[in-house]
């Protein structure tokens, strides 16, 4: 049986630019244009020429050498004839293989919004999509607020569907705009437009997350009968996001329900490159994934329970819906008390340690862990510190350097202008080698003044560790009151692209950060030694 | 028509323990369950009793009172009687009303994890739930990868389902386990359920979000006629998360899709609790909530500038599946904010502030506000800060007492004895009526020395905070890297069991937590004075 082929197309670049907090320069919409054309997306919708210099500069070439690259926008306004509108022209003018117009199919928005007619907004569309193609350009027409407005006039919304298709639209987009729609009236709205003549293979779907059901409407939609599914990068998009394509394309290329059926422009081994797509673009955006996000997450594939964790060594496929590996993510089994012995030794297998079950220094290890955790540290949540643990307790780890002591000064007074002023100041006593170095650092507060003087002489190591850089700190308060215990988590990086974190718990919340801080300065140097740095510690 | 009642199943407390970096204390769980049974959910499932200390100490009594309190555990282990079975002995005799069992319902587990027949897992299935009707408690049976087993062997799975029904479960529980189920195979798994005895009224859904459809599924399990959702807060959970009752729960009481036949223990009052009720939970992980999470998120209701907004003034409708504060959240238009003032006004009416809208102090208040939240302030979770902000703003405060400078500082460093010491200690100088008072306090942490000497000498103000206390401190991190800015939030109380909650934002954390501390004390001196701290501000 010959597989029918669903198109996917991306809206990251126009309907993503509605989120709250998102704003993409001309650089950025460039980059993400490439990532997408790369990753084999069939449509890159890029915006709206004409509407916002942006957009205006992003159309005088064309992004994508692949990917069909479609320029957005409104059809020609009601009383003036197509080609004397210039916003449509610009549209046509603008660099790309598509026009997608946007068009109003719920009568009560052609009052409200557009003040023209029914019959004028039907006109509007046909003569837009006509210039569209005359043009040469494959025309397309978004029907916004399509469920709602055949839900308030069937007849009307079906006649601006038809009107576009009728006219020569490639595809006829239907959107749920105001993201309220549930799967079953996807499915039965979608099944009377196929009714109504136009063929499943002409028909998109546009659906917004507003009540969590977004990928599940997209899903529905192809069910009943439509061919090209719209949405974003990581569900980006206004108010609760569009339809997240990251989670939509696994889907479609790994599930039987699916992939029996349909295929998509991305095959098994494209996908494995999904997840690296997503945090790029994360990454790009400068926002910290989610950790939790459907296949591509960093929790994606982790386990944490005892049971579950035995189980998934037996044989992964008990407790994974799909294997990592297909779409470029990891399998994690995470160490915490709740965890068995079984969930160590493979914690430990992933970083290159071997330990026999019936080792004594495993048990002490897991004893470790579990009063530290007792206690408040979280070594899920950082492997760095458990792996320096680990090699602690099962071999040794070269001392690099020694912290003698440390001071940290904050002072808020009025400064000689009269001006409230708060100082930070940290003095590092460090010693390598038997040297003693002191170093001084002032910070934007006592955490990051401790951490500048720490990482500012450590002797022969200097060099190493000038490409380590803090990601993300956080703090936790384990119980009330300013004398809880505090637990800190260190997120670093460096030059290689790798990503570390590390834990400490103390009731000086200096203390702690000194002890996270500490652990990813010798999880740096360890890490540049390679193997060398594990073989020391076993 | 009667509508079918449709039961709400909150497991945040035992899956939910399951998501990586999450770890209830036995005091989070408390005040979880709190919510959970003021908002109205049906049943609670509190975690595993004997599984570790924090659920053994969390079951030692009842911890709601109208929800229905929920132990989980497993079926008795093959070979033995269920009144030999330990594990099963706690969880009757561990406080509660019902009882979940977990049992494997795909031949391939029973083989590989628990290691016995497919007869002897029916057998535990079968007497696990007969003891626990015995013992005069509410039985259900969680079937563990319900879905998957019936793939691989639809007869197995519906004889462990059916089995549980015969012995007398309340609720037989069919679990997408690994969370890679689409809704076209939940619709048809389940109508094979049901069409093999077990009736709708005694079938429940639990659905994971590893596709993200753990809302779609859930939805179309009731469709298919299952009468009980398990979900979580937030949708917190193992790998990518359970099914969000906070989307679930709005869908079912809003949309025409499910209300007109269907009702739930929230009604439309109580659901206007739902975004506080998701806020206050993120406020308890100390995770900062997700800005587009559908119905609560922040970025919900928000609309961008634009054609958009314009409309949606004209008319909320066309741009609004619901309406914002049908779930207790707040439109949010970013060109010019219409919806905001009027909650201002309510928000000071709370307070006893009477203002009218065209005081031009409002305006003013409001704009301070949109500053103050730009950078970082959180006011919704800081009501006593919000109040003085209000009083200064509109009317004026006693300056009760003035902070000239403070010095922290924290030593770490190796003692006479050699032992590694890390002191803290706070020097404050506090000028009440023109008199200078110079406190010193050591503390177990920076924090807590500056409040401890902050609070040691107010002069003729001291006996008046003597019964001011800490109850909790909390500290978020609003950007990566240890530049970040800090957000302290501070909750106070007194001898009069009020309880109060004050902010401060700087990149310094001592200074965040200074700014806190001051408006704690403030607040109090002014509460201590009733109408009469109020009547000075107005």
């Amino acid at each position: 049986m010959t597989k029918e082929r669903i198109y996917l197309f991306d809206t990251t670049l126009r309907d993503g630019q509605q989120t709250p907090g998102v704003d993409f320069s001309v650089e950025d919409k460039i980059a993400i244009a490439a990532m997408l054309d790369d990753f084999g997306i069939d449509y890159v919708e890029g915006g709206y020429p004409g509407a916002n210099p942006t957009d205006t500069a992003f159309f005088e070439s064309r992004r994508t050498t692949s990917a069909r690259f479609v320029a957005f926008g409104m059809t020609k306004r009601a009383g003036v004839s197509a080609s004397n509108d210039p916003g449509l022209a610009a549209l046509i003018e603008a660099s790309g293989d598509a026009v997608c117009l946007v068009a109003k199919s719920w009568d009560y928005h052609v009052r409200v919004a557009l003040g023209c007619t029914n019959a004028e907004n039907l006109e509007s569309i046909s003569a837009s999509v006509k210039a569209v193609v005359a043009a040469g350009k494959e025309a397309m027409v978004d029907c916004e607020h399509f469920f709602d407005g055949y839900k308030a006039n069937p007849e009307y919304a079906l006649a601006c569907a038809r009107t576009a298709y009728d006219a020569g639209a490639r595809w006829v987009v239907l959107c749920d705009t105001n993201g309220g729609t549930q799967p079953p009236e996807i499915r039965d709205i979608v099944a009377a437009v196929i009714a109504a003549g136009i063929p499943g293979a002409n028909l998109g779907i546009h659906a917004h997350n507003d009540t969590g059901q977004a990928v599940a409407n997209s899903l529905a939609a192809v069910e009943a009968g439509v061919r090209q599914i719209q949405g974003t990068l990581n569900g980006i998009g206004e108010r609760c996001g569009n339809a997240n394509l990251v989670a939509i394309i696994p889907t479609l290329v790994l599930k039987e329900a699916y992939n029996t059926r349909f295929e998509v422009s991305i095959d098994r081994e494209a996908l494995q490159g999904l997840t690296q797509l997503s945090h790029r673009f994360d990454e790009l955006l400068n926002r910290s994934p989610d950790h939790q996000m459907p296949y591509v997450g960093a929790s994606a594939f982790a386990t944490k329970a005892g049971i579950h964790a035995s189980a998934l060594l037996k044989d992964p496929r008990t407790y994974e819906h799909v294997p990592p590996e297909s779409v470029g993510n990891l399998r994690k089994v995470m160490v915490s008390d709740q965890g068995g012995k079984a969930n160590f030794i493979n914690a430990l297998k992933l970083r290159g340690i071997v330990v026999s079950k019936d080792d004594p220094k495993l048990d002490r290890l897991i004893e470790i862990v579990k009063e530290r955790e007792a206690t408040g540290y979280a070594y899920e949540g950082a492997d760095a510190s458990f792996a320096l643990l680990a090699y602690r307790t099962l071999g040794s780890i070269p001392s690099f350097f020694h912290v003698d002591s440390f001071r940290v000064m904050i002072e808020r007074r009025y400064d000689a202008n009269g001006n409230l002023k708060t100082v930070s100041e940290a003095v590092v006593k460090v010693v390598v080698d038997g040297e003693t170095m002191m170093s001084v650092a002032e910070g934007h507060g006592p955490v990051n003044a401790l951490d500048l003087a720490l990482r500012k002489d450590l002797g022969k190591y200097q060099a190493e560790i000038a490409d380590l850089e803090l990601a993300d700190y956080k703090v936790r308060i384990l119980n009330g009151g300013t004398e809880a215990i505090t637990r800190v988590l260190i997120e670093s990086t460096d030059a290689t692209g790798a990503r570390w974190w590390t834990v400490g718990v103390s009731d000086n919340i200096i203390d702690a950060s000194f002890q996270a801080l500490m652990d990813s300065i010798v999880y740096k140097l360890l890490k540049n030694r390679g193997e060398a740095g594990r073989v020391a510690a076993e």
